[in-house]
C-alpha cells in the first residue's frame, strides 16, 4: 500500500485530519515522569495508545530527539506505533535537503532506519536534491512550501514576475514532483490566504498544516482555505497544544480531550 | 576563542584553505577494514592523521552517519580530532532549518551534543529560523546560498526585480544575520561566475565551497572567484576524492597527498 493510499484510508477510519507531532520536549514531561529515554518513551506509548482512534497520521520531530541523543526513543515510539495503531501513518518531520549522493542518505535514514511512511524535505537546493526521496514512490515526500512561522515570507513570499517563490513550488511539486502521487507540501495554519492559493494550484495533493495550537493558526479558516472538495487534503498537526494539554498525571486524558475538540472544530467546517 | 578567529589561525597555521569532508560511506571504505563502526571511526582516525596539518577545517556530513546509526562515530571522530588535531575546526554539515523553538532543538544537537565549531543551515524558512543558530556568538552559523548540485538553479536563480535569490540570500547575510559575526554561507565550486557576485556582496565573509573533485568544480577559477584581498576567505571542500584516493591499504598516504595537491594547486591562485 503506498503513503497516499494509507493516508486515505487513516482519514476514513479515524474521521479525523488531526496529526498529532511528537516533540519530546525534556522541560516539559509531566512531572512523574522521569526526565530521560525511559520517561520520553513512556509519556509517547501513552499519548498514542489516548489519540490512536482520533488522528490520521503521527508525525514525530527528529529535532527533539537528535538534541537529547534520543535516536533509541524515536525507534522505539515508532515501533509502538506500528504495533498499537498499524493502520496510521507516520511522518518523520526531518526538513532534510542536500545533494543527490547525500540526500540518498537522508532517504535511507528516514524511511529504511526509521522506517516513515514519509518525511519533510526541503527545496531549496532544487529538484534534484528531491529526486533521491520521491524515488521511493510507496512514500510520501512532503516539500516545505509556505511555511508557519512569522519569518516564512522572507523569501518563499519574494515575487518573481508577479508570483511568489512559493506559488513556484508549489506549481513545480503538482507539475513535475508528483509524478509518482507521492508528493505533499507544507502550508502553515498560520496563513489562510497563502493556502487557499496553494490549493488552488495542487488539485487534491494532500498538505501538511502546522500551525494550529501554540502557533495560533485559526482552525476555520485555514479548514475553509485547505479542504478538498471530498472535505479531506488535510494533515492538520498539533504538537504542543495536545502534548502538553496537563503536566499532572492525567496528561493522556488531557491530551485525549484536546485531540478530541480539535477533531471536532476541524469537522464542524471540512463540509459546510 | 570565536569560530571565525580559530578559522583565521587554523588558514595560517595549515597554509591551507582545504577542507576535508567526513562522508562515511561504508560501501566505499578500503577493502581491508571491517564494514561496521569500528572500521568506520578506524577509517576516521587514519585520515585525520594523515591530514591534521594539511587542512584549515573538517566537515563531517552527518547525514552518513545518520543513516547507518553511527552517531557514537561522529562523536568518537569529533573526540579524535580534538585530541589530535585541536587546533582545527569542524563544520558539522547538516543543512538544518525549522521553526525557531525546533532550530533550538537542532542547534543543540550540533553545538551541544556534537560540541561543532559551526553548522551548516538552510535559509528558505526565513530569519527567524536562523536566529537560534546565530545565537551562538562563539559559533560559525554556514547558510547556504548557490548549491554546488545541477539543479541548485531551480530557485536560487529565479530573479526578484532583476537580482537572482541567492544574491539576496547574500545581501541577508551581510547586512542582517552577520551582526556577531559569525556567518558564513556556501557557495558551490561548480559556479565561479555566482561565487564571485556573493563574494562582491560579502566583503571578507568566509565562504564554504563544495563541489571540487567528484562534483568536477574548477580551482583555478574558483579560487580567483572566491579569495579575499588577503588570499584566504575559502574553505574548499573535497570529501570524495580525499578520502577515497585509494581502497587499497595505503588509503591515508594517498589520502595525504590527494590533499597536498588540493592545497598546491590552491595555493598557486591565491596571491597572483
Amino acid at each position: 500500500m503506498t503513503f497516499i493510499e494509507k493516508l486515505e484510508q487513516s482519514w476514513e477510519r479515524s474521521n479525523s485530519l488531526v496529526c498529532v507531532g511528537l516533540d519530546p520536549d525534556l522541560g516539559r514531561l509531566p512531572a512523574h515522569l522521569s526526565r530521560d529515554a525511559a520517561g520520553v518513551l513512556a509519556f509517547h506509548r501513552a499519548i498514542i495508545d489516548a489519540t490512536r482512534d482520533l488522528v490520521c497520521a503521527y508525525k514525530p520531530q527528529i529535532a527533539y530527539f537528535a538534541a537529547a541523543g534520543l535516536e533509541d526513543v524515536l525507534l522505539a515510539t515508532i515501533a509502538h506505533i506500528r504495533e498499537h495503531a498499524p493502520h496510521v501513518p507516520i511522518i518523520l518531520d526531518a526538513k532534510r535537503g542536500d545533494i543527490g549522493s547525500t540526500a540518498e542518505q537522508y532517504a535511507l535514514e528516514a524511511f529504511t532506519r526509521y522506517g516513515a511512511d514519509a518525511v519533510t524535505v526541503n527545496p531549496y537546493m532544487g529538484s534534484d536534491t528531491l529526486e533521491p526521496f520521491l524515488r521511493y514512490r510507496d512514500r510520501g515526500v512532503v516539500v516545505l512550501c509556505r511555511t508557519s512561522n512569522p519569518g516564512a515570507g522572507d523569501f518563499q513570499d519574494l515575487e518573481i514576475n508577479g508570483r511568489p517563490l512559493y506559488e513556484l513550488v508549489a506549481e513545480r511539486a503538482a507539475t513535475q514532483w508528483n509524478a509518482a502521487g507521492n508528493c505533499l507540501l507544507v502550508v502553515g495554519a498560520t496563513w489562510p490566504q497563502q493556502l487557499a492559493r496553494v490549493r488552488a494550484i495542487v488539485g487534491d495533493m494532500p498538505l501538511l498544516v502546522p500551525g494550529v495550537g501554540a502557533q495560533g493558526g485559526d482552525v476555520e479558516q485555514l479548514v475553509r482555505a485547505g479542504r478538498t472538495a471530498r472535505g479531506t487534503g488535510l494533515l492538520v498537526n498539533s504538537s504542543r497544544a495536545i502534548l502538553y494539554a496537563s503536566r499532572g498525571s492525567d496528561f493522556a486524558s488531557a491530551a485525549r480531550a484536546a485531540t478530541i475538540e480539535l477533531q471536532q472544530l476541524i469537522n464542524r467546517y471540512r463540509q459546510d
